[in-house]
């Protein structure tokens, strides 16, 4: 079914998933949507999330997608079950996915998650890995300067590192094995968080997992595009498109697609 | 006139200007709008920040307010401009207050502005300050990461003294001898912005021309109130109440009045 894949975030931040998306889907085209002129969503309410999330997806049904990502973990810890109920469409976000994944990489029970406030505050990720097994320990810790230290393009710089370990020293003390880079954004810092955390702790970076979830929901409904997109891919936001097109070359390597805006306040 | 002075800004930072028409009018009752789900203005076009001003104004409308002070430098360089011509009610802002006083300050005649991406890349000040004297050297950067570490509480910590020292550094090889705060959030890490341009150099807080400006508006107008306000003053945010309670108190000394919640997107 040749029906595009909905992608959705707050901003850019999103692109990361995207990307490992359509390294593991050739096949599929990716309408992908970034809410430029609201982003970020880390600090702001569940009611005010789940309006943007549903003004989004009324948005990406006029692009007859046949199945959504919400690409944005603030987005998914705050509206995924709300809007799951509400749309008749199948729509997967990124959280199960980094869940399962740290569920596997961990030996020692004792797991990390970093994230924004909105995320952390949630307990999603908490709650998810205690249904499966309430024995582990789970230790959230909301990183609100990331977003913007990432967005200053300070990805490799000292003041993101005495940040960085500022944030982590409650995560070091749990003695936690694996860390769920519970936002899109972080895995642009990889190196620093690795650097902190020290070799021992197994990074976990849902994107990927979420491409795989994304994979066999498509193989279990039948609906998985059978010829290779040759059409590129749509890209649209809700601010300027220019800032967005410089920001995406960080994430995405290759040529850029054409950007549009979109009044996201009309859907 | 006993009719409410309309205050708005994109979030909480505005309140620094809203104490002090507070503090020299107080006859005059403030209708505060802090629009939070958006926050923050700083990064995006000029396009949205417009849309934006224009659905706040409204909503103040529906206040019945007399006069309206934009109390964000962002939305007052990109936005003042239009909505001025627009609306048929007096509205000022906080960059022309700033402009004058920088101008009275500055003996070198080397003026430094520090503001957001969007402030700093309109050049307002800059053109301000050029149309009463061409001759004046105005030096402007962007600090993207003061708001953060200022709603992150970070007021006088050494990580917001070295990105600073970093930001301030081009103004310092400038040689100014007055600094412009032309972000409200700013006169709230007033010491660092001191320490790091040494003694010589005066920083100009523009909320405190503003309420002035707003008092001589009044005045020319004939809608001065006459009477001590004794009713207190009305909060309305876009996202939930409690967290902008929680940052006003730093900001507002005394006990806040209850804050309620618009969907400013209805405006």
């Amino acid at each position: 079914m040749d029906k595009p894949i909905g992608v959705f975030d707050s901003g850019v931040g999103g692109l990361t998933v995207a990307k490992e998306i359509m390294k593991l889907l050739p096949n599929e085209k990716v309408v992908y949507f970034g809410d430029t002129a609201r982003v970020p969503y880390g600090s702001k309410s569940k009611e005010t999330v789940v309006r943007y999330a549903r003004q989004i997806i009324r948005f990406l049904l006029t692009k007859d997608v046949k199945a959504i990502v919400i690409a944005c973990n603030t987005a998914c810890a705050l509206a995924l079950d709300t809007v799951k109920d509400e749309f008749d469409i199948p729509i997967i976000g990124v959280v199960k996915p980094g869940v399962e994944m740290a569920l596997r990489v961990t030996k020692n029970k004792s797991i990390g998650i970093i994230g924004t406030e909105g995320t952390i505050k949630s307990e999603t990720y908490t709650k998810l890995i205690h249904k499966v097994d309430s024995g582990i320990q789970v230790t959230g810790k909301a990183c609100p300067l990331f977003v913007p230290l990432v967005e200053e393009g300070l990805l490799k710089d000292s003041i993101t590192r005495e940040v960085a370990s500022r944030y982590l020293s409650v995560l070091k003390e749990q003695n936690i094995d694996s860390l769920v880079l519970g936002c899109t954004h972080y895995p642009l810092i990889t190196n620093i968080l690795q650097e902190v955390m020290g070799d021992k702790v197994t990074l976990v970076n849902p994107a990927i997992e979420t491409a795989k979830e994304l994979s066999q929901l498509l193989d279990e409904k039948g609906i998985k595009s059978l010829k290779l997109n040759e059409l590129g891919h749509e890209f649209f936001v809700s601010d300027r498109e220019e800032k967005f097109e410089e920001f995406a070359k960080l994430i995405l390597k290759y040529k850029m697609m054409p950007v549009s805006h979109v009044n996201i306040e009309d859907y």
